[in-house]
């Protein structure tokens, strides 16, 4: 006896249809995949009429190209056999020697047994990620925190909770008490997720008071830290702070990356893991994608040997810094008052607070109408907060540019508290105590 | 009230501790992400003085090296600004439309839109199963199945059912039977994975005939058909097959790579998809990695611009049919009576059954003693099947390793055949009707 199995699934056949005929196929996981709902906006903003301080894109043409051209020719030529092959999961050993280097730089004494190389340290979060959460397992993260970095946790059902930070960083006492409640309620985080350098959006750095005491938390409490450190290197003032990981080996897994300290074309990141875990991530990377590209490790490697780095992040740097005083030069002298902003001491990244009644997610077409772009901040929180902050980078527009980008935002911006003031109309964030979650923000 | 939060947790502070600390907090998933018990092995067959028949790598120093050299070198100094750059997660436009000028060859009619660029066909298939699969769902899959999709299916916990196969590719009664069953016990399965040309292991092809009558099951069905395809265009004899997605576009996702047909070291695959189905591939992608390598985009796209691709498949042809048929001809004058093996095409792999009572995975480690080595069979199978099998592989050494290696490989056989003559004693696989899964294969 058989049955008609269109029945049984409930689906029509799906040839011709113009409706998702997969809808009710997804996994559950899949909801979580939504695309951004600036996305379509930030299509306009990259013509080149509109100054764009939305994208964190690195300054690539600062770049020897001539002299990478070189790089990339004598890979293929002289190391061609190895190079156009398959390579292991883990990725190149004489790349994940140069990378313990780098992290030296930092304070991490690490052996290149424990690196693994990833897609981007994009790639290392999703490891991480399939790695240790089930649907419903506790992430813990900045507020604000990493917009790609929210997705991929949603994307494996995490339950993110935020913590709150100020200008130094994340607030030990929310952490502590997070944990606490937590461990209350019979449940446990499966990492703490943080970026403490120049961190993406806010610009702010962990100071090291602060990271003495949040190693010391998550350690009483058993808790991983996934420590992500792209902009560590790009400091423009003051002293560089050694890594979470340097003074915690056993309980921080460390995610690096070549994208802003020489390119992102090559998608190479890494992460550096207690022993146990990167055996774990090696095999997630082996499912996820066999091996990374031998080419592209083997150039930057080459380059790293051949090439002096330090001193072209010294260059970066130089040039990162003008385009930062640019930034808060401008902030300085036309921002109206009511509104306030970080002062990175690196990275490339100013959170901005509108003044109140502000909402710089529904004023971003306007800006967008006057040439000028932004992230809101609402993206940067898995919860429903952010309304009045904004993410403007410095890292990719000339000095000249980012004053002008400053001057027509200030414009909108004024425009903005005028309408507010005359009809007091402009779109107000839920009230507290509504549906959205508490607010972690001080 | 506070408790002390490692009595919550139960675990012992991880500082100094040689036991994996994390064991209690990886997700259910990671379970499924073992390493291969024969890979130690690997190790060991990788020495020069060992003829490996194991590997799937191709012949990469075929390639023109000084040639790919210049096209390297002229992307970075001429489009460096690009290729140095961030991209989209769903790869670069215009290598998406000469991706679509390479399925043409096997009758697939594709706009460049529903294309997506991935880290090689691997991650397509990575990409697929997250979007797809949540934990118990069913997965269909030919029996035996390439080893790495197993991997990746049991890492989102799939539940894997095989369909078998004979010379001719899967048999489409045994697909419908599986169907039919599945509906009756309410269930479904999501997807129906199949690599129809010179299938990784067995090397065998879907007829024609079959083709039409799977994907009429699977219409009727409203299955969905995951078709992975890296090695349809090396055929070294009869006629090219139209791809599945030819002829049923609204029904496939179709994996291709240019792994095999230039290289696998630049990492490019991709994926064709019904478009609702490809904008859920992007956003998961992005979640994976941000974006792939523009560079490698860049550089793949250049090569099949200006080098005369096609010409270099049919040069890759002619040596990969010679290294074929050196091992058909060895086999056919070496092999003992009572093992029988499959006669491919086209593509990089036989698939051997041995005389009864042997077993190839318990005979491996005397192979390797013996300096031959091969992929045991039961690998292949996500039950416990394929004892008496063996991959062999010839696509990476010569004609006269390949005779060398099935030489060496024979006298391994006639040594466990005679053993087990005298003694009866090679390890026998699991009787049927034990705790392993009832077997698929004819």
């Amino acid at each position: 006896m058989t049955t008609d199995p269109r029945e049984t699934t409930g689906r029509p056949a799906p040839q011709g249809s113009r409706i998702d005929p997969y809808v009710d196929s997804y996994a559950a996981r899949a909801q979580g995949m939504v695309a951004s709902e600036v996305r379509a906006l930030f299509a306009v903003a990259s013509r080149p009429e509109v100054v764009s301080l939305a994208g964190g894109m690195p300054n690539v043409s600062a770049l020897p190209l001539e002299e990478m051209g070189d790089i990339v020719r004598r890979v293929t030529t002289e190391q061609g056999a190895t190079a156009l092959q398959y390579g292991s999961a883990q990725g190149d050993p004489a790349l994940r020697e140069r990378i313990c280097e780098v992290m030296a730089l930092e304070g991490i004494d690490a052996s290149a047994e424990d690196v693994i190389v990833t897609v981007g340290s994009q790639q290392a979060l999703d490891l991480v990620t399939r790695v240790f959460i089930d649907p419903g397992d506790v992430v813990l993260a900045e507020a604000p925190t990493y917009v790609t970095a929210i997705n991929t946790f949603a994307a494996f059902q995490a339950d993110i909770q935020h913590v709150a930070m100020d200008e130094e960083g994340v607030l030990p006492e929310a952490l502590e008490e997070r944990l606490t409640a937590l461990a209350a309620a019979g449940r446990r985080a499966k990492f703490f997720y943080t970026v403490p350098n120049f961190q993406n959006p806010a610009g702010v750095t962990l100071t090291a008071g602060r990271r003495r005491r949040v190693l010391e938390i998550c350690r009483r409490h058993g808790l991983l830290v996934l420590e992500d450190n792209p902009y560590g290197l790009l400091r423009y003032e003051g002293e560089a702070e050694r890594a979470l990981r340097a003074d915690a080996p056993d309980n921080v897994i460390y995610l690096g990356s070549f994208s802003k300290t020489l390119s992102p074309g090559f998608r190479i990141g890494w992460a550096l893991a207690p022993s146990a875990v990167r055996a774990k991530l090696v095999l997630a990377a082996e499912s996820a994608m066999l091996s990374h590209s031998t080419f592209n490790q083997l150039v930057v490697g080459r380059y790293l040997a051949e090439h002096p780095w330090r001193e072209q992040i010294k260059e970066f740097n130089e040039m990162y810094r003008e385009r930062r005083d640019a930034m808060l030069a401008s902030l300085e002298a036309m921002m109206p008052p009511g509104t306030s902003w970080t002062r990175p001491e690196g990275g490339f990244f100013v959170w901005v607070t509108l003044p109140e009644g502000l909402d710089a997610k529904a004023m971003l077409p306007r800006a967008v109408g006057e040439r000028v772009a932004y992230v809101p901040g609402t993206g940067f929180f898995a919860s429903d907060e952010g309304h009045r902050n904004m993410r403007l980078s410095f890292c990719y527009p000339t000095p000249a540019q980012i004053r002008e980008g400053v001057r027509r935002l200030v414009g909108v911006i004024e425009n903005e508290a005028a309408l507010r003031d005359t009809f007091g109309t402009t779109p107000a964030p839920p009230a507290p105590g509504g549906d959205a979650p508490t607010p972690d923000l001080p």
